[in-house]
């Protein structure tokens, strides 16, 4: 089986294809929104016609306690690699709705792009696998690889059904390979393979000092100040360069190995491009690392929301009572986040100021992904990629978090490849969110090479 | 002239005197809301009338751009002492309502005390006076002292009327003493002159980090956060002890006495229970120096609010564009708060990380108070505290800001007696506001006997 005919049979095919998509974007699945309870179920409907529409020995509607989750089997490549593709039909909200310039449910081609909600997050991207697998169906008879597909509807909610989901049907799924897009390629033209991901460990730090709201001027100077102790305690968070203070934080991260440095200093990381993007007046970064480095493959620590006090028009003398800060660690390998989460936990209580009270919530956790790249999946990919977009595939990390990817790889024990078919700058949850057409093109004759190149493995 | 009469009148109209209050503080005058603008009227209407009925000279509504003026002088005394009043006769909001056991303008009586909005700030402290001023009338057919009475009507939204009325009317006010009854006593059964008043400077700072808010996945460890950048500057602007650390800050405060910290080392300052009223696990203040002194005579810089980032419940993983923060300092002598906002705008500049932007806002000043105690008025004030409440007078600061006294007595070129009869926990701006029945009645007695002794200087 070669994939020559699946090609050919994509490229005849491909206006129907973005067709079909612009349907599927049509439906407007907001998970989180329970307006849109119905409409869940109607896309679910739909991509369920999709897979059976390949071909499929069996495609089934799996009910959680939120969204349903599409699952869908073709299993007649007896042998051959079985290759797991995982994808969601949910997507994040419009708000806000004046910012687009075309309505979100209404996919509208321009300047080369499709614009819609859910384009490239993920509907476009899971779909240009459906279409990669009916082009084989309809060309060759037969798919080189056996193929088990899940479409979930909680991804911009937490997946929390999936993990169920996964542990309960662990034969069922049981696979050689998943195979996930839903990231983006480092640039157009640069086919990308993530082979890493940051995790998560959130938090809410709360201080209470006063019991009621004081007025600053007869309290002010024997009365210490719960913003003053927040900003105390996240000031020794971090030290003067910028790196995470927290004692023993650094213990689990594994340095970057030459190698992998060399590699990344290839990729195209323009200072120029990023800054614009950014709009700061200025970037910074951990010393003795490159930004790429620093934004892929160390720990940052953000404060990602902070409150207190008065915050209206004009000028009220308060000490308020409390204070409050939404703190968060990108973890990277082998960072834990419940270890993390008790370092952090030690330490605040450790330089709390005497005079307020702490409460620590910890918030959600993800542990960070890193592929072994010498799993010859990825060399595989690698080839798929480059035969689909006449360019050498790079291998990539992310700084952002897909912590189910962790949890999936381990609980059906698979490596994972991430193909993305995104670009920077598409908007997956602004406003005007768009996927390149020539992606989705070029992305759907990837996926048909990809089938065959894991079918050699 | 002697007080006895007047004294004795007061005694025999207590229950009088206690029911026009009560009928002054069912007026709901809340100043700072359009819906009371007819009440404003109302009750200046109501202060015009009581005036009047003392038998002044004369007595007049002084339009404003907002709330009259009430103006009434008798100048029945040629070449003895003239005394300027001042008082307000408009109120704080009510809100939160719910917290009110009884309704806010009907001032009811319970354990001693007078409930209601406005029983002592500051309708129950200036009608005392008037009171005082009747009791003399209606006795000894005249005032010991010439009298001008100023009641203004925005004292709470800061009496912005006021200043240009002095200013106009210098030779109309010109007086010997000026006589502001809107404080507090240091506790029950002390009566107190306050001679000293800190100042303030208040200011906003924001930063602009990116242009907008950003994944603090994909940006995390590049970009630096401007909340971060908020909190390395206001980490910066006090020391580990507390002290205000920007440069120059201390160099016009005068230092305490020897004298004045013997003084107020004798006032009676319950560490308990200014630890109780404050409710937090601990008490700070300045080494080397007491929590009074603290509070009432040195700088306090305190951060009145402070936001940015994601707010709401849960974990949004959000680089914020902006952080902001309301910043405050409690100025005493000599400070000024141009000068101290030159100073903090310089120090800010100098310290902002170059990745942000910062604009520095200065929302209010008003310049620190402190009276000559060596002024005869003083000892003239203690004497008729003695006389009415039976127990020595002792002379206090505050650790607030009443801007208007400092412009007051610098416009008239007067000096100032602040003869506080509320009490600590009154609850002036709160919810069950309330004033002691017994100071009432012997701050009446105390303003006759003031009169009295200020006409024998």
């Amino acid at each position: 089986m070669f994939p020559e005919k699946a090609i050919l049979y994509a490229e005849e095919n491909s206006g129907r294809f973005l067709q079909e998509l612009k349907e599927l974007v049509a439906i407007p699945s907001v998970s989180s929104d329970s307006n849109h309870l119905g409409d869940m179920k109607v896309c679910a409907d739909f991509v369920e016609g999709a897979i059976s529409s390949i071909g499929f020995d069996r495609v089934q509607m799996v009910e959680t306690k939120k969204h349903p989750i599409v699952y869908g089997e073709w299993l007649g490549a007896p042998g051959a690699t079985t290759v797991l593709l995982y994808g969601h039909y949910d997507v994040q909200p419009v708000d806000p709705l004046e910012l687009w310039e075309t309505p979100p449910f209404e996919a509208s081609e321009r300047d080369g792009r499709l614009y819609g909600r859910g384009t490239v997050d993920d509907k476009g991207q899971f779909y240009l696998h459906l279409k990669a697998m009916e082009s084989w169906m309809r060309s060759a008879g037969s798919l080189p690889v056996n193929m088990k597909v899940i479409i979930e509807g909680e991804e911009e909610v937490g997946s929390e059904s999936l993990e169920p989901f996964l542990d309960e049907n662990r034969e069922m799924l049981a696979a050689d390979v998943a195979v996930i897009s839903d990231t983006s390629m480092i640039k157009k033209g640069w086919p990308s393979i993530t082979y890493g991901l940051r995790g998560i460990a959130y938090f809410q730090i709360g201080l209470k000092g006063p019991s009621q709201d004081l007025h600053s001027g007869i309290f002010g100077g024997a009365v210490k100040n719960p913003i003053h102790a927040l900003i105390e305690i996240i000031g020794q968070l971090k030290d003067k360069n910028g790196r995470i203070a927290i004692p023993g934080v650094y213990d689990d991260v594994v340095e970057l190995t030459s190698e992998e440095r060399r590699v990344m200093a290839e990729l195209p990381f323009e200072e120029e491009l990023f800054l614009d993007e950014v709009g700061a007046p200025k970037l910074s970064w951990e010393d003795g690392y490159t930004p790429l480095e620093s934004l892929w493959c160390r720990p940052a620590l953000d404060v990602n929301g902070i409150w207190g006090g008065f915050s209206g028009e004009g000028s009220k003398t308060v000490i308020p009572s409390e204070a409050h800060a939404k703190v968060s660690i990108r973890l990277v390998p082998n960072q834990e986040p419940d270890i993390v989460g008790n370092l952090l936990e030690t330490y605040v209580q450790e330089i709390v100021p005497p005079e307020v009270e702490v409460t620590i919530q910890r918030m959600h956790g993800g542990r960070p992904f890193l592929g072994d790249l010498s799993n010859p999946a990825f060399s595989a990919a690698g080839r798929a990629l480059e035969k689909g977009f006449g360019a050498k595939a790079v291998y990539i990390r992310e700084g952002g978090s897909i912590p189910f990817v962790r949890n999936m790889t381990e609980t059906l024990d698979l490596p994972c490849l991430l193909l993305g078919f995104g670009l920077p700058g598409e908007n997956a949850h602004a406003p005007n969110e768009w996927i390149d057409l020539e992606n989705y093109a070029l992305g759907t004759q990837s996926a048909i090479h990809l089938y065959h190149e894991l079918s050699l493995m």
